[in-house]
């Protein structure tokens, strides 16, 4: 059971203060380092205060280089990150056959907090990423309406408009089948969160007119997959929105550009990219996407439909697999959780493999439907640990072992896993899948 | 006086409904539409529901394009913007000479929320962007400390870590001096909103000792210029953030990477990029940049010094400078809102150069420190308008207006303008500064 508590104590041990122990770039910059103290160091009697250039002095001198010339020249017209940061990057999935009907993840174990930066958000397309003119697009609505209409991009622009951050989600984030990725973003890097502009298409139903017929909208893409999902009219009267923004700027190509359907905490191909049309109507389409795929096979050898929601789950992202425990004793375990039912409630972290299980702390913002953050301080001394996270969200939804849903769904399921994900930590510090 | 209502009427008029006339575009693109009717035009009685395969049919040939092929491959490995957003980039500032001492500003006007893309975040450097590998970088703590210590990024990123969503503004953002600039970006471009992340100053300083003299942390940055601004300990004991990551990935090279200061709610040039040294004394360095720069002369010749508080401000985003009404009726105004002071309570607007005012929307997450966004409808029915928009902190600071702001410090001042910015919409639609 639960073992919660809501100070900030590490898990399974008393606090022992973070870089209280020597560790192995700190013991080696000592050597050219002089009076000045490694932080990894065994702490010692202090040392006073030094002046500052003498300070200054002991600095390596490689670290002069840069103080000592001019950098390069200000703005860029658009800017990218540092030439070192070679590994934050999104992957293709490893079975790759084409890179059309194909996917891309975010890195979640080089990122923090609750934002993806827009040239990280993963990709998941049905035919390629279409280049679309946004002076040439149109978005129809007809169907079961007072009038159709068609509608060009400043038009879409010019009604109120709403900014939201919220998560997106692919439904097969992951599979429930080996093999498993090594790090936290091939494992469930199909989740990426932003804040989203858009018109909310309520506002945009309401100026059309529904007839009393209209019971789902079918929401069509511009690509050449033209992918078709049908969403029921209470969601589409609620919070979808008509997105035409993504962390201020507009849409990035592969997410839409120049309009895509948002629609928050159900699986993320629903939320129709390259917005073209949407078709009112008093039944659901049946289309492609909602028969033959993005269905859930269940034990029983039957499908379920139109599985929408995206069910609450998190994430150890650090460490998680590939990184290393360097040093022993206290340590920040950081992660995320979301629920596409609304808000996080808490988290639960466990290094026993689920056995004693101790409350994170949130790290705020906590919005509903998109991603928050989660931090817990836990020990390491060497010995071996299974590191694992819980969360529940506000509607009281516990997210599940991969055990539990397996039982449920029987082995061949391949959609919806939120499964809590364990992280081992071998005896020399380093992090692998723990199902692997 | 303030004339508030929480409503959503529009200002100074009934509402008429969004896009209830004509505009160009739509009745340019009516000619090859057939039966759909183009959003922009009048309402006419309902066409009843039209068959799917008839509406598109309907549609632009040209439409059809990238429906009838493959898109580009998945999976850049870093995406950037579509080809077609080409005026959403950055701008150095007109009167630039040279491109290390200088500036480029967000384009605001392009941009919607409170998230600053990475790419798109203003910069300021006193001499250029030092490339600077992260595996040889140190920051050094030292001075009235119980030991001096130095740190790698490694150990830094191993102490507890916080994630904020903050803005940061450039103390001169704008200068009260003409010329004016045309567009948002160009009038305030110099601020800009992300999450950062990184650890608490607070734990540093708990983790290297503070002898009980200590007053001040004088930071200083790696680049040529050695940047050096001096904090008070009330505030580095505070929220100060010694931070590695900016929207979820680490830092630009143009924002301190591998590591900044961030000084929530202060004037930007004391969040120090390139952190390679925080010096605890006893009193403030008086350096370069707090003597001869970034300090505000007064009326009377004397200058104020230590002016770290970035006051309330805010700032219509759209329609601003260089845009274009296209169409009479109804609109929506929106812009961003801040305050060094913590969150923001209301922000006000005006359509009549600020004889009557009225409440805006805020759209929330409303964060402390942060850029909070706001709306409101106005309508436009071909006379001249003076849009403006107020904003008032949770401290009950009210944003002056420009005048009021040279009353109390002449002419000369040059920081710290936080005054009230005019638009002004002509008979014509064009929206210029209502400054110039």
């Amino acid at each position: 059971m639960t073992n919660k508590t809501m100070d900030d104590a590490p898990v399974k041990s008393t606090r022992r203060g973070f870089l209280a122990r020597g560790g192995t770039s700190a013991v080696a910059a000592a050597a050219v380092l002089g009076g000045v103290r490694p932080a990894g160091a065994e702490p010692a009697p202090a040392a006073g205060s030094s002046p500052a250039a003498a300070a200054v002095d002991n600095l390596p001198p490689h670290a002069a280089e840069w103080t000592r010339s001019l950098g390069e020249p200000t703005a860029k017209a658009y800017g990218m990150p540092s030439r070192f940061e070679k590994t934050a990057v999104r992957s293709m999935y490893p079975g790759l056959k084409e890179p059309m009907s194909a996917y891309s993840t975010t890195p979640l174990q080089e990122l923090d907090g609750i934002i993806t930066p827009n040239g990280l958000h993963y990709e998941r397309h049905h035919a390629g990423v279409p280049q679309i003119d946004p002076a040439q697009h149109r978005l129809m609505i007809h169907g079961l309406t007072e009038k159709d209409m068609l509608f060009t991009m400043e038009e879409i622009r010019q009604f109120p408009s709403e900014s939201k951050i919220y998560f997106l989600e692919c439904s097969g984030n992951p599979s429930f089948l080996p093999p498993y990725g090594k790090t936290a973003g091939e494992v469930v890097g199909l989740i990426s969160c932003a804040q989203w502009t858009g018109v909310p298409l309520r506002t945009l139903l309401k100026h059309v007119g529904l007839k009393k017929t209209a019971k789902w909208v079918v929401a069509e893409g511009a690509d050449g997959a033209a992918m078709t999902r049908s969403i029921p009219i209470e969601k589409c009267l609620d919070d979808v929105l008509v997105a035409y923004s993504q962390n201020g700027e507009r849409l990035r190509p592969e997410q839409g550009y120049p309009v895509r359907l948002f629609v928050p905490g159900f699986e993320g191909n629903m939320s129709i990219k390259w917005l073209r049309r949407l078709h009112v109507t008093d039944k659901p389409g049946h289309t492609r996407e909602e028969t033959a795929k993005y269905t859930d096979l269940m034990a029983d050898g039957r499908s379920r439909q139109f599985s929408f929601l995206m069910e609450c789950k998190s994430i150890i992202t650090a460490p998680s697999g590939t990184h290393k425990l360097t040093r022993k004793g206290t340590h920040e375990m950081r992660g995320i959780a979301w629920s596409g039912r609304g808000k996080i409630a808490h988290v639960d972290v466990s290094v026993d493999g689920g056995r004693n299980w101790k409350e994170a702390k949130l790290d705020g913002p906590v919005l509903s439907k998109a991603l928050a953050s989660f931090r817990a301080p836990f020990e390491w001394h060497g010995e071996e640990l299974m590191l694992m996270s819980r969360a529940v969200d506000e509607s009281g939804y516990v997210q599940p072992m991969l055990s539990q849903l397996m039982d449920a769904r029987g082995k061949v399921s391949f959609y919806h896993n939120n499964a809590v994900q364990p992280w081992k930590v071998s005896t020399t510090g380093e992090v692998t899948n723990g199902r692997a």
